[in-house]
């Protein structure tokens, strides 16, 4: 039997386009031979589709899909993954299914019984877990089919008091396949070659497993599906941030023709720059926008992003906007300049003063003599929103936000100022991973200048303000804040483990604090296990822990 | 035996205000011939503590705050609500659980079984569902404790497999006791009313039920905890937006000395109003903050939100700015002044031209001579929130957002403009509601101009705008998108309604691409089912049914 993987890109709610990318493949997969072709989890509507599952006319619309691709599905099986009703009363009223389809007709449903509802995931807040589990029968093979989370309730710890595997292993299948919609974070494809295997292992079975690609607004889909042997030894690694169709050949119970090979770790910022490229790419391809717009400061945070975006739209798509105000220092100018001319994209300067001014006369009836403050280091990063988003609704350009994960976790930055964009590119990366980044940029030829990379980190909103400043240096800032946000240590055990106290609860003050800024930050591009943003749920208005 | 129902406002993770808060209350109940007094749910830590969860240090203040609760408990026994490790490996990590508290001991110990997780609620993102189920022995009677939703899975389409209320009626218990955490709705008070009798009804049982009260950022606890017979007859209605603790006497299976009332429905606009400003007033305590700034237009919607702050904070607590430009009308901030005067609230008087004028002359290389378009709009609306944040900034105010549920749903809002604020106070109220809660606040004298309420909705963005340009009257769209958005039904189905074709798709249209607004809008006061926020959670990035 020969199986294709389809590791394809879909867009939520986008039928039409869904529907007609997993029959193309169907074709393919049919012209290169292959007996069955397998789509990844809610491939028909995409993933997540969030409330619109709540919508009947949504649910209609993906059993409308899941009948002309059957109609199209002849002298071929596939498998597609699709919300489905659950026919009982009592309980949700959906199931997240996978159908399986042959000769034109739908011949199994299998529903997903563990249902992750944890970091960015919230299945259970629509879907009935399966209770009932049983193989799929094809060409003289029985496939325990299962979906995702279903194969990761294995080892210390399960989330789940049941088990898909443990119930489907009593009819001796003779290998498995799991289709997911598994988000990336910098560590997780390691996860899932360990995981997974361990299924293999436990089992004894072989595994097709094939996930999405691309980005959903803040989850971003990395592909790389995976083929196991019985062992557990890795196959086959499909690559990983772009869309692809592979055929295997299975045989009497073994994957053919295909040797061990390792997993090849890709380094976690190279993963990340890639995972950032295609997450600006699909958030305008799939909004229907081209055009970009940034204010470009000199600083590494601004440049990075300008990079990213320049690699993901092309250069000629990319507007940097350079607001020099009476504290910026000249080279941040020079350097902002010098950046352009390496990308090659667009650029205008608009100097700020004249507004700063405008807001300093009108406040000063009521201002009087009070002295200078964050009111008017704000008005400066405020006024450089309302001219970037001014190029916005001019122009048509979306605005991407440049603010790190180290500044939105302390609430370095000004909301409706610097905060300000349609979707955050750094929101994920710490400082400290910042550096790196532009260090990647840099490794054939230097875009980034050094200069913005060197230079002491700077808001320039008063005369002579660093960073350090207000902030611990952002080695010290970065991880006090790993341990905080991705570990959910608290205060005590952060101190614990030897970092000075006074230190540790300012820290964790100023994170508190900044909960409503974050509230009201974009969507973020996630990268690590722990993102800001949907996948991070803290009251705004609480007593934190100290 | 006498019980004591005490609905009280918590402080999220605020552990030593919520403990003294439950002890005195303790105190107050025996100090009254209670032998029984009853907390909310998840009264130990407030309702809902999101990710807090997820730190062991958190769940580690829960146990100490009990341990101190129950060390006063003596003389009387008490049921709080807490959350609790599971001992088991399999399933989640906690349980929503209630302790029974008897003799300074912590005597059983009651898990939820069915854990909401729609619309706002995320329960099972945290807690592994209960399967034993076991009255608790007190006084000689069996109590069938239950927390909140644990009574909802009764008559038709019910959400949940399991029953908690079927498995305990084997041990004939001889009443029942709920501990809620349920927030306000207008329409909420009858439906609880309705489904908690109906429980009676059908285990023939006596229920006492009590509610947290008060406002936890966007969600508003009203209270109005009941006690209902065994025939499903109301007894008693606790006041609702206050706190109470009140007194009952259960005897040989009946509750005491209380004759049926019928359930007094307030009104929803009375009721909206109430939530309101306790919901404005918790934000503010909770906060630590005191002073409220707002802009004000001399429109409808800034002016009822100036009153109901006022209401909330006290006027010498609510700085009202006024901020014309060449496009507000005299009669505007003649309306305004009349508010500030009828309510004695602060007010300064901002005009934005010489900002506006400044961001023309800088944007003019750029822009040169393309026509007046809605970045020149939104110049002034962001203009204007420079304003407010530069007085937020420098005397600490808390700026209060006043776009109504009509404008946050159409996108009819300037981001970083008159959209930004740290609490959406008429987010969930249509325009067609907030001149009902305007005509409300005007019932004993006029306080907001009557001007303020007849003349036509305008931004005063351009010369002679109206709302009615770019939108449906009112009525019209506000029947339209609570056909949407409270009732889920698409854009099909609204049309079957008779609604006109080309209105329907426009709107939905709107609502859908205004999606990446609200999604860096200000949390949003809810009271109705639906509210923008974290109880409707809808992809930024993907095509929405048309």
């Amino acid at each position: 039997m020969k199986i294709a993987l389809a590791q394809l890109n879909y867009i939520i709610g986008d039928f039409n386009f869904n529907t007609q990318k997993i029959i193309s493949a169907i074709y393919e997969a049919k012209s290169k031979g292959a007996d069955l072709v397998v789509f990844a989890e809610l491939s028909v509507c995409g993933y997540p589709p969030r409330d619109f599952l709540e919508f009947s006319e949504f649910i209609e619309s993906c059993e409308n899909s899941a009948r002309q691709i059957a109609k199209e599905c002849t002298g071929i099986a596939c498998i597609i993954g699709i919300p489905t009703k659950n026919p009982k009363v009592q309980g949700k009223d959906l199931f997240n299914s996978a159908y399986f389809i042959e000769n034109g007709t739908i011949k199994s449903v299998v529903n997903k019984a563990l249902l992750p509802n944890y970091d960015v995931f919230d299945e259970y807040r629509y879907f009935e877990p399966a209770i009932d589990f049983k193989c799929v029968d094809f060409m003289g093979c029985k496939i325990a089919l299962t979906i995702c989370e279903d194969l990761w309730n294995i080892n210390d710890n399960p989330m789940y008091v049941t088990c898909p595997m443990d119930m489907l292993i009593g009819e001796k299948p003779d290998l498995m396949i799991n289709i997911a919609a598994s988000p990336f974070a910098y560590n997780h494809d390691e996860e899932r070659v360990l995981i997974l295997g361990d299924n293999c292992r436990k089992y004894q079975l072989p595994l097709f497993y094939v996930n999405q690609v691309g980005a959903q607004t803040e989850i971003i889909f990395d592909g790389g599906s995976l083929v196991f042997d019985e062992t557990g030894s890795l196959l086959d690694e499909m690559p990983y941030f772009t869309e692809e169709l592979k055929v295997y050949e299975f045989d009497q119970g073994r994957v053919k023709g295909l040797k061990p090979v390792e997993h090849y770790p890709q380094g976690d910022i190279k993963q990340i720059h890639d995972a950032l490229v295609l997450g600006i790419k699909d958030y305008f391809q799939k909004s229907g926008f081209s055009k970009a717009v940034l204010g470009l400061s000199g600083g590494i945070d601004s440049a990075l992003v300008c990079a990213l975006a320049a690699e993901a739209l092309g250069p000629e798509n990319v507007m940097a906007v350079l607001m020099p105000s009476e504290f910026s220092s000249d080279h941040s100018i020079e350097d902002a300049l010098d950046l352009v001319k390496n990308l090659g994209c667009m650029h205008e300067v608009i100097p700020i003063k004249e507004a700063t001014l405008a807001f300093q006369n009108m406040m000063k009836p009521v201002f009087k003599d009070l002295p200078f403050s964050v009111a008017e280091e704000n008005m400066q990063a405020r006024s450089r929103a309302i001219v970037v988003m001014a190029m916005s609704n001019k122009f048509g350009y979306i605005l991407l936000n440049t603010s790190n994960k180290s500044e939105c976790a302390v609430g370095y930055g000004t909301l409706y100022g610097d905060m300000a964009g349609a979707i955050g590119v750094l929101g994920d990366v710490y400082k400290t991973q910042v550096y790196k980044l532009a260090n990647y940029i840099n490794r054939d030829r230097s875009i980034i200048p050094q200069n913005s990379i060197v230079k002491p980190p700077s808001a320039e909103l008063r005369p002579g303000q660093k960073d350090s400043d207000s902030l611990p240096e952002y080695d010290v800032l970065d991880a006090v804040l790993f341990q905080y946000i991705e570990l959910k240590k608290g205060s005590e055990s952060i101190i614990q483990l030897g970092f000075d106290e006074a230190l540790v609860r300012k820290v964790l003050k100023m994170v508190n604090v900044a909960e409503f800024k974050r509230n009201q930050a974009p969507p973020i591009l996630r990268v690590s296990p722990k993102a800001f943003g949907m996948g991070r749920r803290m009251p705004v208005v609480g007593k934190y822990l100290g």
